[in-house]
């Protein structure tokens, strides 16, 4: 039995951790805190890992807590820049034996997604990703699409793939979408959607398109058992949930 | 038997139709005249309607001499601004007897797609356009999407729905689309795809989703000989082919 | 304000009734009944118009008791078929003054994908459904796509159009789905899934799809208050929602 | 330059080969055969590798010349079944300096397509298969799509995953589609479509969909090159491109 703490367990998705980590045999829940409860439990209790599903203002003060404290996290809260991960790098070479993942997405078809588009990036001269969510998201486009663009810019980059072809002449302000490495990346919000991408490649006569749709939040929790359960045997900072599939 | 002309009978929607008028058992193909030729030819042959797949730089010309020499015309032309149309509505009064069907798509699937969105529109929050084209094509969004969103756009005015549901703060320049009437329209330009487009309405646990694939410029011919068809019936200026439906 | 009454109010659907009518400006929810209570609630009340999702066993009793008490019905249980169809036409016929509104389908989305579905079959040489279901479905095709299925049927028939192409000399059992009408059902059942319904048409060069996705019984509501609202002023029997759109 | 021969010319792949080859700057065509032509002229012009797009009548004769003759072949012509595949190992076996490929899909997308089902499909409880094709395609399901349903049915086994969730107790017949491994495989024929097919995934709250559009028949020339400059360093039999992706 892995013993698990979860932070943020009254947030929405904190309180679907806290019932998947209680339904899971193999699993004892120690602690399930929120703001204004003192992180000591999570020492007296003895949690080995802890699921952070909190806030960008509290999750980095909540991971150093953690690593001095020789506990391992599986971070779900967003908002990691890249000062923000060389600091949790700097956190993990201190701990060495404590083991941080942070994934953007704990949805597998998500993380599965992303891993097939770059792996397809290189193959197609065109690529372009459609994302669409509910009409109450704040950003776009969504964490999921930049980090599916980026990487499979990069692969595009690294098989020395040139410029997509693109003849647009005339075009209305945005009609042809953000870009995000070289990927136009189109952002749709649709009152009755929930959480949704469409990565499309395209070359001489053919297109593969990859979609995922998230209709449920307890759809993320298969993967974030499968960090608590993946996390304790890969000591320091994991970045992404397909390093564990 | 109806006498067919054809403008632009060496382009490549021309020559399609050339073909598709000779092989209709019910219409004759008098003369398929290209740049260079004789307007003249049309009247000689006695040709009753003209089809005109030209540029925008002959299309009123053409359409001045078929109105006074009493001709109806079927247009598949593009770059009618509301000045052309203007100057069109008082060439079709002036010429009573004489009937002029200017037709922005003429796949009967892409038809019916406008008509039942515009249907659809007031039934639902919101509303956004995907199209997604070929890389040779020079303007973004396409006519047929654009026109699709005013008509979209004109329905929820007279159903007096308000602003469409959008909380986004943070954007990324171009992720939320170009705006048509109020309708965000997104443009994709992929090698492998030739004409699509997607209308996506969205209400309280629910979407609809309405989408025109062509494949194929045969496609548009039964949209043609149907214009042919129907306009010798309706004196006067006609602005879409779902009139004839 | 429009007196209205629940059957079967502790249902799923029934129980989203009661918060809807509760919600509702312009209604006033009398009674919230369920199995055991007596209908005679529905008479002391002064319910106007009762909404029935009870089942199959329960419903044709109940619309017995509203007509014979001039109580107008909104009805969303399933079962009709031909023979329940005639015992209501008769009971109708007996109590002009009362509606009755049988929907096989509430969500606005799914009617408006029926009526179009309807409109766009003649003008297509080929039709199919794909209907997608979650796994505890336990019918196979859906009512709905039956009854899209027929009403597609039933164009078709009426524009004289003859068999669909179809090659197929060597095929799997099952592989080219089930057959309602003339036309091709096909059913997923997925986990995952909701309740989703892609019809797809196609002609010479082009193709036609429309998507119903439900993902909410919410969804449903809309189109309950609908047949509430406008159930009153239309006497008789009328089968389908689209009939007050 | 590799020195390229081709059999089957004049068929409608074999025309696309003959063009591709020609344009390619690394290639050489040295012989173009079909029907009635000899076999013979491949080894007098000196061809390396042939690409076989003939009929499952002849091309088992055709593998037996070239594998006696020293020359590499890359098929795509149909037809293989476990006696032909056996007849070929001892054919590759007594001649082991000798490559063949068989690839039953050239198209990379495709290829790629069938890679990830495979690879997705012991993650999620649920998979079913949708192929779409022109209605002049004689069998049903497709090659592809079979094959992605063995390839996928094995690797659920492979992960001890147990029977998908179906809870249907009353089903048209054919609605839920032809079994092929544990796969519901569906087969749509529609005019305006060409050779599409859709693998759906689904768990727990969420489905992953891999979509692979084939518009055009010069989009598997990319897949037959790379087979032709792949096959001459692997001797042996290969059974697929993704063994060179």
């Amino acid at each position: 039995m892995i013993k698990v703490g979860v932070l943020g367990a009254r947030g929405r998705m904190g309180a679907e951790v806290v019932k998947a980590v209680t339904e899971a045999a193999d699993l004892e829940l120690v602690a399930a805190l929120d703001l204004g409860d003192s992180l000591e439990t999570l020492k007296s209790t003895g949690a080995q890992v802890v699921v952070d599903f909190t806030t960008p203002d509290s999750v980095m003060a909540n991971l150093e807590f953690l690593a001095n404290n020789g506990i391992h996290a599986v971070v779900g809260t967003t908002g990691f820049d890249a000062a923000r991960i060389a600091t949790l790098e700097k956190l993990a070479a201190a701990n060495p034996s404590v083991s941080i993942l942070i994934a953007p997405n704990f949805a597998i078809g998500a993380v599965l997604m992303m891993e097939f588009a770059t792996k397809a990036a290189k193959y197609f001269e065109s690529a372009e990703i459609i994302e669409l969510h509910h009409p109450n998201k704040v950003d776009a486009p969504s964490g999921t699409a930049s980090r599916t663009a980026e990487l499979m810019s990069k692969a595009r980059k690294e098989a020395g793939l040139g410029a997509m072809p693109d003849a647009t002449t005339t075009s209305l302000d945005g009609a042809r979408g953000a870009t995000v490495g070289d990927i136009p990346v189109h952002s749709v919000r649709l009152r009755g959607l929930i959480a949704h991408q469409e990565v499309l490649l395209g070359g001489l006569g053919e297109t593969l398109t990859i979609r995922h749709d998230s209709l449920d939040r307890a759809g993320f929790m298969p993967g974030v058992l499968l960090g608590v359960r993946s996390v304790i045997s890969k000591p320091g900072l994991t970045f992404g949930l397909e390093k564990f599939m």
